[in-house]
């Protein structure tokens, strides 16, 4: 097995930048990106999974590179697939089209889909993993957790004052962060397979949830699904602007709400209670995953932030910290259960930004029991899939 | 009049340098830098205002420089002061020791003191004004604030969750930022001339509010004043760590406050009640700035935080930022008496860094009718200082 040579460092530079176009667009697929090098290591074709449905990534690139394929390297940021769904295989594919060695970023963690390192090396084909894996995994970071956790990716986004304040004592919030922050979260919206909210954010701002990003044609831009948790079915009303047909929305109910003035007018999901704490975090989870959702924008306010957060629901937050105080007037996160310092939840800072006067905070939840990069006993197979076995310090 | 030499640049570079070792020490003085360069521009003497009552700080260089200086030029953070104070006039000493060029950053807006350059040119001396004059002021920004608004410059340092709580729902609190923050928040205290808390910090967490500065002796970092606002004179008590005689401390009371048992423990200071908000703010600064403080750390709590915000004595803000979530416990900041987002204070960020986990935002407060750079009507007579006849293009 050769090393991966500076050629195909860049081109797998260029694939995850290829992949990230497909964001908000594939899922219940990740997103990937595919750069077929020639034989002499030139850029033969590119391609990247457009939608869900649609051709895999290697197969756009192959179509582009044809002939050139052959003897030539495939650089693809995920393991090239093992199995048959509504696409051929991509492993086959590959060994079709003649290429002679194939570079890929991460393994794939599916248990239906893994597999496909192993094809290729009976194949003859010169197989390397890993290369640019952190890289790579952090472009599909939504994607792997669902896998991983067996539920969607969650990012809970909030916009507040340095003192923590979502609104002033009278309710007023319009607007506590910058144009900019707000283009940022339409930016985010646009990425997310699903943006929620609940109830009272519902009441109050009758939100309408789109996704609308400057320089893109509406039609251009991925619509999430807009779900709002309205556990007793009291806050969305016929009018409501999640109800404008834009997009499509979801409106999730406890199983004992009287929701009789909704039916007709969105899909209904029920959900079991959760004790003292509207509807269930993890039913609801569910749901979305039944649904083919992988990543949830969760926009709060603070009552459902606290839930998710209770939950051990969220893994990524971004918090718009205007630069503003208020000294009165409702936090950003309500009731998590936390009574005392030692059980505070702590989180790591990965990135800081400003956004016109605004502060962008971005850090990461850790789940001690189920890190990303760690399959959680019992929900998926990950740690038995054989591509450790194509790893170099074992050929 | 020459237009400043690179050299002269670098001078003024390594002169506000010089000025930043005085932070702590020098009131109620500014505190002042000084490079003398020879007639060939090569630096013959350094100094810089060590403590109030001592050599200001062209004194000091010149005597570094001693015959050398003759020909040559000072280079100094501020205007030479024109007055006899503690110390002789320095325009005079400049003049006696045959410098041929003079140039200053900022001009010096004190009453008493202004007047220097005028002095200089009138001997013959070829003055310039301003160069490098906003960093300098930058380093000067307590005593210019001080002396602009009449009362002491005021840094509120805060300590929260991103939620913005200060202490979980049980009052734990320690420590919520990290000990990189909090060495920080030393350092704050060494270069302020006073540190405030509020009768409900006293209270609850009995602070000692000392500097101490590593890789510093103990003796070489400056301790400032520690001041207690304890309106009902309630929670100060015989045994409290700020009585432990390793700084000074002052108590504010009310001035129909019981404070019989704190006679003898520390001095006490009567302030008039503000309505409804324990003491009268502006009171306490103005008995403050009577004491030569003319720089203040404020604490906190919440509560006296936002009389001082309410009050619009707070010039800058320096939040530490914690990765850590609560959903519950006190907040950074108390009422400041707004209730809608109209009257929210608006604050520009200048700063962010990472300390360990932690985001440390530096912040200042506009006070629109009375910015840093604008002296008050009435206050100080600042604005009519006849320095600006010595600019350029009025020369």
């Amino acid at each position: 097995m050769a090393t991966s040579a500076p050629v195909e460092t860049a081109a797998m530079r260029r694939a995850i930048e290829l992949a990230a176009r497909g964001l908000g667009h594939t899922s219940p697929n990740p997103v990937v990106g595919c750069v077929v090098l020639d034989s002499a290591g030139r850029t033969a074709g590119e391609g990247w999974h457009q939608r869900a449905g649609g051709p895999h990534a290697e197969v756009h690139a192959l179509r582009a590179a044809g002939e050139r394929a052959r003897g030539g390297t495939a650089v693809v940021t995920l393991e090239p697939c093992n199995h048959t769904g509504r696409t051929g295989p991509c492993a086959q594919a590959l060994i079709d089209a003649g290429v002679a060695r194939v570079v890929y970023a991460v393994a794939d963690p599916h248990p239906s889909a893994t597999g496909g390192a192993l094809t290729l090396a009976e194949a003859g084909i010169d197989v390397e993993g890993g290369l640019l894996a952190d890289e790579a995994a952090a472009g599909n970071e939504a994607w792997l957790t669902s896998v991983l956790r067996g539920r969607p990716f969650v990012l809970w986004k909030y916009a507040a004052t340095l003192d923590g304040r979502i609104a002033a004592a009278d309710g007023t919030s319009r607007w506590i962060s910058s144009p900019e922050s707000r283009a940022d979260v339409h930016r985010l919206r646009a990425a997310a397979d699903a943006v929620i909210v609940g109830s009272g954010t519902a009441r109050v701002d009758d939100p309408q949830l789109g996704a609308r990003v400057s320089g893109l044609a509406d039609d251009a831009v991925s619509q999430p699904l807009r779900v709002v948790v309205d556990s007793s079915a009291s806050a969305v009303k016929a009018g409501a602007r999640v109800l404008d047909g834009t997009a499509p929305t979801l409106i999730a109910v406890a199983e004992d709400a009287d929701a009789a003035h909704l039916e007709g007018l969105a899909p209904l999901v029920r959900l079991p209670r959760a004790p003292g704490r509207g509807l269930s975090i993890p039913a609801l989870l569910q749901a979305l995953q039944a649904r083919d959702v992988r990543s949830v924008l969760l926009e709060g306010g603070p009552t459902l932030a606290g839930a998710f957060l209770a939950a051990g629901a969220v893994d990524k937050v971004v918090g718009y910290l205007a630069p503003v105080l208020l000294g009165a007037g409702p936090s950003v996160v309500g009731d998590v259960g936390i009574t005392t310092l030692t059980q505070a939840l702590r989180l790591d800072v990965t990135d800081t930004d400003r956004l016109g006067p605004d502060l962008r905070i971005t850090a990461t939840v850790s789940h001690p029991a189920t890190a990303a990069t760690r399959p959680r006993p019992g929900t998926v197979r990950a740690a038995e899939r054989p591509a450790s076995a194509l790893r170099p310090e074992e050929n």
